[in-house]
């Protein structure tokens, strides 16, 4: 059964509550584009490509409701208000450019013809979105080969995108190719991520995996244990570096020192040309709560101080490739990159 | 307030329940050496020079309360019984040694006498412990010189040992000397010994301190934050591996990646000349469900599968130096953990 991370329903948009999975399976109704930003904002859905399609989604149903005298200023304060949910993942703004291309090219169609191609684009982005998904499955099972054992941090799947998922997209691909594979699932701290979503979908598909804390990468590594790592993406700059849920980092360069190949996988557009190098991308700093309580119980005294960085920077040396729709990307990353985006 | 860890009270043995902490201060009376042993296997008491303590204690406990008739064979049993609780800490086994050889060496002055004599070594291992704590921390204090941001795993604090400390009495000596120091502690998963204790034991110190989670730790030494690491240790390899809380590893991996020096702080009690190297250490793998649940709920789906080894072994490449109540071991370890034991 396909999870269903995320639903156009005219005047309304339906997601499932990420936040509760895997023990209840809640679906969040979003009558307006402030709900669906606040859904973005509280990570009721996460994961970049994911994040993108709710917003489109939240563009569109936002000016689908919004009034035809006071449109245009409505439609800035639309995309501006789902602009400030969340600052790491650049799909979310790529997601919200192609709504605005769309308002500029066809605002002088009227009203209600925007009003239908921006419902249109939303929609369009959903389904490419897992189109790219599926794409990037293919390269990504080709690209692993007869790796076994695939180690892949935070979540990655079908609740992170439209559907099928990218890193989980290559996981399900060499499924379907008849590959035999067993999966080291990092739970992913502090919102355990890889234990609650990932740990799922992949329970759902049937597929061997094995969950593990994430300082438990290491030593799985060392055994001999791990015969490729694969990871999604928040944003990949135009030199390669890559920004991703905390502790990637930490992930690839032990995968370097076990000589073990490291992927990336994302749509193209999970790209940022426009952002140099890792330095560039803004990482988002979240609530300390989140690290120092689970379940709404503290786990440390009281009063205690925390860091919550919700991303980390993997530089483009510890990057074997990075996957996508349109094909592998090897290094040299500044310059294939450039020609892949332009391809 | 110094925490008492653990306390001989003549006809029982008391601990404070650390998996209770940081919320509740519970203390557990031991009355036989059965509950002792049981006290470490689950982990009442933990930390590797504490675990030898508590060894003792249980033994001195049991020979008190043996019938003379039958007291070699009742040594014998409370020596196995408590040698079969953890595996990985080696002072468990070294301190059992030494009851052993005081057995040895007194048995033929009478049951009372050595039920006596049992008892004042046990206090003896307790003493020497803090000593031993009190001592390596002043070298470690110098070793560190200037280090401003300190890491941490695990907890290799008062709670671990019988007193102040190995990592944490690093810590404490530093704070003694007057250098201004902050504290990264990490959480440690899946039992937060960070979280909990390591945390809580700073607090009480008033030492600046800030929590993360394990996966952060590289996220910091990018960004120029950490000076230096200092960790406890399990057990120490001739040629230097030394065995610790999973996720060390990766802690120092990371560590040699950015050229921060890496430390591990224990007494020569924590040394298996023995053992050639990390690879004959022996790991102990816990419950499963230590890492699936917390506070008694799920974190992931139903049946899901789990690995929980709870140590790994950091090789003796990516160690800067070891600090012992005897001094500093630099490398090349082979030769120079010899001639430090031998010392």
């Amino acid at each position: 059964m396909a999870v269903k991370t995320i639903e156009w329903k005219k005047d309304r948009v339906v997601m499932i509550d990420q936040r509760l999975l895997p023990q209840k399976e809640v679906y969040r109704v979003c009558r307006d584009y402030r709900a669906v930003a606040e859904a973005i904002r509280g990570m009721v859905i996460r994961g970049a490509p994911a994040i993108g399609v709710a917003a489109a989604m939240g563009v569109a149903l936002g000016c689908l409701k919004a009034a035809e005298k006071s449109f245009d200023r409505e439609f800035d304060r639309i995309v501006l208000c789902l602009s400030k949910t969340r600052p790491t993942a650049v799909n979310l703004f790529w997601a919200l450019e192609r709504m605005r291309k769309v308002y500029r090219e066809n605002r002088d169609r009227g009203v209600e013809a925007v009003k239908r191609l921006l419902e249109e684009e939303a929609l369009k982005i959903f389904r490419e979105d897992i189109a790219a998904n599926r794409q990037l499955g293919r390269f990504g099972a080709e690209l692993l080969g007869n790796a076994r054992h695939i180690m892949t941090h935070c979540n990655a799947g079908a609740l992170a995108t439209a559907g099928y998922g990218t890193a989980l997209g290559v996981i399900r691909a060499l499924k379907e190719s008849g590959k035999e594979i067993e999966v080291w699932v990092n739970e992913t701290r502090p919102l355990l991520q890889g234990a609650r979503l990932t740990a799922w979908e992949l329970k759902k598909e049937k597929i061997p995996a094995t969950l593990i804390t994430d300082n438990m990468a290491g030593y799985l590594m060392q055994k001999g244990a791990v015969d490729a790592v694969v990871v999604g993406c928040d944003r990949v700059a135009a030199n390669g570096d890559v920004a991703n849920k905390i502790g990637t980092y930490s992930v690839a360069v032990l995968a370097q020192r076990h000589g073990i190949p490291f992927y990336v996988a994302g749509p193209t557009s999970s790209i940022d040309i426009n952002c140099p190098t890792g330095k560039e991308i803004p990482i988002e700093q979240r609530d300390p709560a989140e690290v120092s309580h689970i379940f709404g119980r503290a786990l440390a005294p009281k009063g205690v101080k925390t860091l919550n960085p919700a991303f980390d920077v993997t530089p483009q040396d510890l990057i074997s490739a990075i996957i996508t729709e349109k094909g592998v990307i090897h290094p040299p990353y500044a310059q294939n990159i450039r020609s892949h985006v332009d391809h």
